[in-house]
């Protein structure tokens, strides 16, 4: 069984994913990326794939069958286990549980294509129709506090398979991430009584140099502080905390702006490798003032090297008032 | 001039490094490794860096010429600068300040050697010495309050130039990473008035299964949270707190053991790509009873995807008792 393991001088849990357990050798060669003929993700190919928990179907069609849109099954390498007690327990210093908690697949599509660029607008709806019900149906689980909602795209960005698709890990813990994220909302809310990611939105709106987009309902803009080149952000414009509790209303207004992002990084990059994660309160927490759902998309285009890994101090060789530049204008 | 801004939500500091400025086309083919003829850091080549800061060399030689063992110039494409004010300033909710601070290079050899393991350990405590004098030269900067002394070997780590060489860069702020570091030392160090530090080693030497090396002054082991397979620490046994005051008695232990560790990484892994970075206490904090230096090795085995950057949570797939285990039988 996978095993969570919290670092006792910093806090940061990791994964030891044994059911994932890897030799030295084994790091020398990744497997190459199964053409459309095997892979898995394929119409045709649903037998590979664990049963399906939930699929966006033909009403005429069998589960785990062709006819499918868009199909949600476990992942078959789980960094977690969905089986089993979470059972924490120490040892002198250390802190350590089982490593319960859900890892599904969300195909997007059952065509091979190798992003969501080329689906239409209605599609990407449903799928994030799919990322929330999902969410929503995990939520119920008493032993699970956080769902992340995350896609990597290119195998620099860590996708392993080509055929677009999202992930959904659920924890028993809040990451380390989120719970920084939700102390610096609550400073700044006991400080100023508002909503900081709320203040960011409009100070963005103000000096528009590092918007990317603008709609009525949600707000694409470059971070003033970004790690990564050509980091975008999207946020609902109203204050919103749970993403699994989006009004459908506003769905349709997410794919539209999700699919322009997309294709502008994709058209100004030239097909770059990147990654999508939605940021959300965890299920256990009440709606809140101070904690605001965003999307968060990462082009993968600088390493990682000594320094960021030392210091969490990123080296980013484009102003994001540039990056914003070039995504407005495309 | 390069500038440093802050997150608001994480206080996270990241550098726009503008004099590193590229376009969206720049990152599609990363420059070639330069082969040893026309090596900047080969002997022969010294007219090619800035000119050298320091350098350990033959009494008969003379300064940017041949004839040397080590040699310090300033990076030719430094992510900070060394000339200016900090001129801290905001801007609505955003703080930023000035790119100040020193970007060095150590050449750690004349000849074109991928790594240290090629160079003896006097050559290495050598090295090791320059590391000392250089940040206790940059600590007389009044502007300057941290330097983190890193390595990167290898392309997927990092490394722009294939010859062995390290670097230092010193910041008017504290890095988040070491900040956290050192507030989970202080938290440990409140309430049970001892070093978190010291007592990591104490179990680890007590458990025995994650040691990799246990000699007279330092401990090498992998890490009970490992991010990554394989990853190291290296460890004074003596509870000391600023790398650069180091007892020079302590210089021969700390090079034998640093060698013995990059041998076995990269014969275990068979010449990974990996970091290496020294973690110590801020140039402007007194001796503390909460900090502890130590060597921090990380190969570069995995890659980071969606889910990590999305939680800060790390998926290992390399329980590091097996990895302690493969290091010790080499």
């Amino acid at each position: 069984m996978p095993e969570l393991r919290k670092d006792p001088i910093l806090g940061r849990w990791v994964i030891i994913a044994s059911e994932r357990a890897k030799r030295p050798d084994d790091f020398k060669s990744p497997p190459p990326t199964p053409k459309p003929a095997n892979c898995p993700f394929c119409e045709g190919n649903e037998a590979v794939t664990p049963p399906e928990i939930m699929a966006v179907r033909t009403p005429d069609s069998r589960p785990n069958e062709k006819g499918w849109k868009i199909r949600v099954v476990p992942n078959k390498f789980p960094a977690l286990t969905i089986e089993g007690n979470v059972d924490k327990r120490g040892q002198g210093l250390y802190d350590r549980m089982n490593g319960i908690g859900a890892h599904e697949v969300i195909i997007e599509t059952p065509e091979h294509l190798s992003s969501m660029v080329g689906l239409n607008e209605e599609h990407i709806r449903n799928v994030l129709w799919v990322y929330r019900e999902r969410l929503l149906d995990l939520k119920k689980d008493v032993r699970l506090v956080f769902g992340l909602i995350f896609k990597n795209v290119g195998e620099t960005a860590g996708a392993s398979l080509e055929h677009t698709h999202s992930q959904l890990i659920t924890t028993p813990i809040v990451p380390i991430r989120i719970e920084q994220e939700i102390k610096g909302g609550k400073i700044f809310f006991d400080y100023r009584g508002r909503c900081i990611f709320c203040d960011v939105i409009a100070q963005e709106l103000e000096y528009e140099k590092r918007l990317v987009i603008n709609d009525e309902h949600f707000v694409a803009f470059c971070l003033f502080a970004s790690r990564f080149p050509f980091e975008t952000w999207i946020m609902p414009k109203e204050h919103l905390t749970h993403f699994e509790t989006i009004p459908q209303s506003l769905l349709p207004a997410l794919a539209h702006i999700l699919n322009k992002v997309y294709v502008k990084i994709e058209s100004v990059l030239k097909h770059p490798a990147y990654n999508m994660l939605i940021h959300t309160t965890p299920f256990d927490m009440e709606e809140t003032e101070y904690y605001h759902w965003h999307v968060e998309i990462i082009p993968r285009l600088t390493r990682m090297a000594g320094y960021e890994w030392g210091t969490g101090f990123y080296i980013n060789p484009v102003p994001p008032e540039d990056a914003a530049k070039y995504l407005r204008e495309i």
